[in-house]
């Protein structure tokens, strides 16, 4: 039996390993058009604001592990097309440019996703770059030491921890989004105390600049400067494009893959397409949302490596299945985390609940504790059913602890009542005797009542 | 309508304060032998420690408080017998010996609970301290900071608290206890794992003798020396007794109402004890566990607080109901937390269960991190149902963020495959891309295939 594995980041690398192991006499070949698998792709902006040194320790395992293994690696081949018919492969060797064939039994596409690239004018100048790669972050990172200021576009989650590398390291920067506020993910009351926070806490080197876009770029052969579509001009000597990313599936939409509704590739819960011996797995795939209870997009590693072992038992002849994501991810600006699980309201309004929702200011620890910091909390529920339906948190203290509560809560489809008789660990240096999440809990109770 | 609280720590601070607003035309007062009422015990080892200056940060409401709320407040007042016949209490004023009945309509019981004191030659000595009140944490930090060496009977929550506030002042410490591992609350293995990092951390500072007591303690006014009941002979300025506490009942028991097995007062969900119009709350009350379905007696400052707030509701005639404890616990040793929720593996078994276990050590956030911690995480199930059991949580790590996600978990009884499903927030400052729990999840998992 030979299985192509198509990508090899996080899903496809772990698809690949875990099916080696579950059917070591099986064929295994890795084919991806990166300079390297199986590595970090959350850990670059740390690598670029200096958290380490070297980019490779991002790598969690080599092709010649993979080789040892028993995995064959191809890295620098682009799969161009698929030919379910004669289950068959048209493959590009990016270094040779040599074009070939290549049948397969059973096919796992783990094509990811690419960072959006607005078509305008200048964008190929250099030191326009996106993040995606390990090489993409050491060239980022190259530039960053060797200038002086830096355009940001968009600041999601990729855009804000960009931000931190950037002023970390020293240089300037402009962020300039269509939305109008930054992390617009969260809920507007609470990324307004996200802007707060960030606009604060770096006065001089960092401008955020809302409502507006990058209309074009000039420079010779360098980026010199951008002209936005509200005609600010900016000096700069790089830009960086995090204006989000889309899922991968060109070859996938072209070989009659079925596409779902969010843009993604459409699996089942054994990450099976509509084509036989065809699966999918990691950012390329649309996801369930198991609050929603309808399809979404949701790309991130920890959900691509469950789905890349769930796909390979599967692949195997075993069976698994992966129930899907309740949305939860967490990121920070310096000492400040940002963390969600669930909708948010405006997800969930989109979604068709009726969300109440309820914010708390709280210490996260006891008052008197000489570390003591706040958080905010926003936690939400839905009108008919009083079943919880997420929570976001913020602030300097531990708030993506209160949110990883939540989380069997809404895996369960929890009430806020039921929540409420929650046993949260206490003690002065870990949090107040009643924990921030259970005060939220009870005004929102109340807000029932 | 008439409510007498006796004992305003936790619990009867809070069912106090809840009751006048509820009700805010009632009389409502409070009996307590103490100086204080609404403080935070948990607080005094970090007070002793150094963390804050000013014991009185750790009250969180003053009489003067609760007397401009409108709650009388009577401290240094002994309740001494309940005569639930007639409605009466008698109360001894404490400062002026004087003897008096007060008549009650419902009466709140939040006695507490008290260090337990070996009945051994020398207690009576100067120097001899137990840790309850704030006075008690203002005689410590007193002695500790006059004197170079103490002995610490016990090392379970509050006597590791205490070692740490202790070397922290930079006096050398004699911990002596019975069992044979230090924090023999936590199972054997994990036990070993915190002795382990007490020793390494204080080598010169710190002894620990297991497996023996204190046979009688020597001094003419002040302790001088301990003898332990293996004869040997330590010299030392002071003695911490924290070698448990009991559950304050006596009062109780003496007015006919009902003891539970575990030795504390038996009350229903809504904190009516076996008597009309007699409620209890905190500390002296025995609670439900969830996980186990069976009574047991864990007494905490966070279920305290609950169960003064349900109780509150009850009595103004309103309905609550409080529908037990998880067993979650936190604490640190320095840099080092351990925590635990549900049941460990030894208590699961005197439940009945038959527990499967599974330890794994592994990384707080991702490996490249330069802050990154290791954690040990202990995850049981039961065999038969598969339905997880509890987890302790170990390391100088984000260790007790993992243990609370389980707690959700536990309330809805969830089975281990179940959990294995849940979306933890992941970002490389976090977490590793595959929780260090869900790794303890899938591990446990394997075990049952």
């Amino acid at each position: 039996m030979k299985v192509i594995v198509i990508g090899a980041v996080a899903a496809g690398s772990k698809a690949a390993a875990k099916l080696k192991r579950l059917q070591p006499n099986w064929d295994v070949i890795i084919y991806t058009s990166d300079y390297n698998v199986s590595y970090s792709e959350c850990g670059l902006p740390y690598y670029i604001a200096g958290a380490f040194k070297d980019a490779q320790k991002l790598i969690i395992r080599t092709p010649q592990d993979f080789e040892k293994q028993g995995v064959k690696v191809h890295i620098r081949h682009l799969v161009s097309e698929i030919h379910p018919d004669k289950k068959e492969l048209l493959i590009k060797n990016l270094e040779t440019d040599i074009l070939f064939t290549e049948t397969y039994d059973k096919l796992i596409i783990a094509t990811g996703a690419s960072p959006f690239i607005p078509n305008i004018q200048g964008i190929n100048l250099q030191n326009v770059f996106t993040l995606r790669t390990i090489e993409d972050g050491i060239s980022i990172k190259n530039a960053v030491l060797q200038n002086k200021h830096a355009v940001i576009l968009g600041c999601g989650y990729i855009g804000i921890e960009l931000l931190e590398a950037f002023v970390k390291q020293g240089i300037s920067v402009n962020v300039i989004q269509s939305s109008d506020v930054i992390m617009s993910v969260f809920d507007r009351d609470l990324a307004n105390i996200i802007q707060k926070y960030v606009i604060q806490k770096n006065l001089e080197q960092v401008r955020i600049i809302n409502n507006d876009t990058i209309s074009h770029i000039e420079g010779k052969e360098k980026v010199e400067k951008i002209i936005t579509e509200n005609d600010k001009e900016i000096k700069t000597d790089m830009v960086v494009l995090s204006a989000g990313i889309k899922p991968n599936i060109q070859i996938a939409q072209n070989a009659g893959i079925e596409i779902g509704k969010t843009g993604a590739i459409k699996v089942n819960s054994k990450m099976e397409t509509n084509i036989k011996d065809i699966y999918a797995c990691g950012d390329c795939v649309e996801k369930y949302h198991i609050v929603a209870e309808q399809p979404c997009w949701i790309p991130l590693g920890s959900t691509a490596n469950k789905e890349g072992r769930c796909c390979a038992i599967n692949v195997s002849g075993g069976h698994d299945e992966f129930e899907g994501v309740l949305g939860s991810a967490v990121t920070k600006y310096f000492d400040f985390t940002m963390s969600m699980t669930g909708l948010t309201e405006k997800q969930a309004i989109k979604y068709g609940f009726q969300p109440v929702s309820v914010i708390v200011r709280k210490n996260d620890k006891a008052g008197y504790m000489p570390d003591v910091e706040s958080i905010t909390i926003k936690l939400t529920a839905d009108k008919n059913t009083r079943k919880i339906l997420g929570a976001q948190g913020l602030g300097q203290g531990d708030a993506d602890k209160r949110i990883n509560v939540l989380t069997s809560a809404l895996l369960s489809k929890m009430t806020i009542q039921e929540f409420f008789g929650n046993d949260i660990t206490y003690s002065p240096p870990f949090s107040t005797s009643i924990d921030p999440m259970l005060t939220a809990a009870q005004n929102l109770m109340n807000k029932f009542n």
